[in-house]
């Protein structure tokens, strides 16, 4: 999968197998983001990276002694480590996580935690490998703890399992770094991306379809804070049934945002919706429509110093999502609009979503835009639109637009 | 993986069991895309499917005897099926290929065809699986084609090999399609997406690195024809390596896109860089440079035709690329700028490059841009960016440039 991070399957067998060791460390492995960055940049990401362990893990009631940032890797003291774990997998900037059990980095206590781990593990009639990485100065190498460790599982078994270098049943990995090192068994993928926070914010447009929470994601894993924005259809949004399906969707993706999404901007669709209508051919519509979303994000966006917005558009998807109309709804917006799913299609974005956690909530909605004509344009021409939006008054529609907002609290 | 269509090993195993039969048919499987188009908008997409198809043949130099359009599926009369499926795995818009016989949709005639594909493909001690759809009238179910065939090949090997519906060393499929049945094992994965030539065209960025050739490949996907445009270093093309795997990085691309990528567009970075450097504080040459870049390349798409500008960015990924770079970068552009690798993780892109064919070629590039400042700025500010091209003659060196641009005929 090119984005991998959401099969929980293995990781449900293997944790059935470290249940109950005395686990007290999780591992978190950055990025491959973060590793190609400058050193400046790296200590930038790093610190953030930092910051949102710390919030993650206040945030789901996990109780941790410590966090340690070395060259390369985060460790987090922890006695609940499997939990932690398996929460701290939501961090973007990460490549992986493991629970792990700390130990001293001389060969005895490693090959003691190590043959601990198989015993608790490890089955008779099953396979096993030890895989062992190493960095600082000792008196063993990797190697030495990989055949060490091995002849006394086989000596604890009595040679009722054997070693399986290529598909093993059980690995059980060593992690030695200078004075320590860390023995665990199994990774648990987690989303990649770069830190939350060291990008800067973005607004983010939700339409209770399947793509948009999917690009606003994106948009986080990059990085960037987001403030959702929904146009609800009619005039009070207690009326509209898919703000309830939109807060759920957003309450998801905070779920990835440590919480820092903390409101959902609602804007009622009439504003602009109705004046369309009433003056502007049926089938310009959606494009008109569109412009007037995109100038009325970009107000919003300038108010709150978000640096452009991140739409669910796919190209072709639907007609105003033609490249020749994403040309003509884009000349109006005052910021980029950002489209992460352009190239993708419907169902590797409805794959995504499924992982996400978005996908069953936004296929709970089904009302479709009421103003959407019977043969919307796919190909709207510059002129026109501009001889529709003579008859509009812009810049008081966009700005009683925003002076209709209203902003729900999801914290 | 989120965009999957290139794991030919497999498939060469398949290929190996296929090999000798009396192959006369490829089906084309329209990609999930298409299913969900309304019906008009359907027959426009397969239609130019039938003449992408048509234009590969020949670009291929494989011979034909007929296209046959019919509802839901092309089939492709050929000897040549088993290379031809090969070679159409290339079409945007199809989610699979499959060389098959064609068989009368009786039931006799569609199990001995089973039982020939059976002979030829299984040998003892393996197990085998058939699978049927149907569609039309008939006097058999597709149920009974799986158990009569099943139990004629059976028969055949004398009970040495056995069925296994889960992971059958051999899956003969059959699609019964009123009159006619076709017989296959194996599906090609193609890549999805939209066919060619059903979107409007956008011009490509391309820059030597792994990236943007993998953005523009997203454009082809979805169905725009691409404008590449490369802005060489120094003065004169001919003096810029990266124009040699430039030009090989595009016709690598060609491929994919059917050889109607005719030109690339050269034009000399000179042409703005020299006053930038000159003229602008060193920190601000990367923003300066694109928006000078985005300005020329909206001013080339608008003599072309082209409805925007696709470009590899990765959020983060370089000084020029955070997002409040881009949001600089993109306000200079007359024309939507397009980034569909927003989202993306460096890693995932490269191995995007790599199922594409461009990996490899971008990574021979290892000239870096001789005007790169030790310090680009991460967050160029407005109001320096405005002030740094007040001391530009813009309009003026925008012209120049498109007057010096160079166009290299690739077909």
């Amino acid at each position: 999968m090119l984005i991998d991070f959401a099969d929980p399957q293995p990781w449900n067998v293997v944790r059935k197998r470290v249940e109950g060791l005395p686990l007290d460390t999780v591992i978190l492995r950055y990025s491959s983001e973060i590793g190609v960055k400058s050193r400046r940049t790296r200590i930038v990401y790093e610190r953030h990276l930092v910051r949102n362990a710390r919030r993650l893990l206040r945030r789901e009631g996990l109780s941790y002694r410590e966090i340690q940032w070395v060259f390369g890797r985060i460790y987090i003291k922890t006695q609940q480590a499997l939990e932690a774990a398996q929460q701290l997998r939501r961090l973007f900037g990460l490549s992986s996580t493991s629970p792990a059990q700390e130990t001293e980095s001389n060969l005895d206590a490693i090959v003691d935690t190590v043959v601990d781990f198989a015993k608790h593990a490890l089955r008779e009639g099953e396979s096993f490998a030890i895989r062992c990485t190493r960095t600082g100065d000792h008196s063993f190498t990797s190697i030495d703890v990989q055949r060490e460790a091995g002849r006394s599982v086989l000596d604890v078994f009595k040679r009722k399992v054997h070693v399986d270098l290529e598909e093993p049943d059980v690995e059980i990995e060593v992690e030695v770094r200078e004075k320590r090192a860390f023995v665990f068994i199994g990774r648990l993928p987690a989303a990649g991306g770069n830190p939350l926070g060291v990008a800067a914010p973005l607004v983010a447009l939700v339409s209770g379809g399947i793509d948009s929470p999917v690009a606003a994601w994106l948009a986080l894993r990059k990085g960037s804070r987001i403030y959702p924005l929904y146009f609800f259809v009619g005039s009070h949004w207690r009326k509209d049934s898919t703000v309830d399906a939109i807060v759920d969707v957003v309450r998801v993706l905070n779920e990835w945002a440590l919480g820092e999404i903390r409101q959902l901007f609602l804007i009622p669709r009439d504003a602009f919706l109705k004046p369309i209508l009433n003056k502007a051919p049926r089938p310009l519509t959606c494009v008109l429509c569109k412009r007037f979303m995109y100038r009325i994000a970009s107000e919003l966006a300038n108010r709150l110093g978000a640096q452009g917005i991140v739409t669910g558009d796919i190209a072709g998807e639907q007609a105003s999502q033609t490249i020749w109309n994403l040309a003509i709804t884009t000349a109006a917006a005052l910021l980029p609009i950002h489209r992460p799913l352009l190239g993708l299609d419907k169902s590797e974005v409805v794959a995504l979503a499924r992982a996400i956690g978005t996908l069953e909530i936004s296929e709970r909605v089904t009302a479709p835009c009421p103003a959407t004509p019977p043969r919307p344009t796919t190909r709207a021409q510059e002129e026109s639109i501009e001889q529709a939006e003579n008859a509009l008054p812009i810049a008081s529609i966009v700005s009683k637009a925003l002076d209709r907002m209203v902003r729900i609290r999801l914290t």
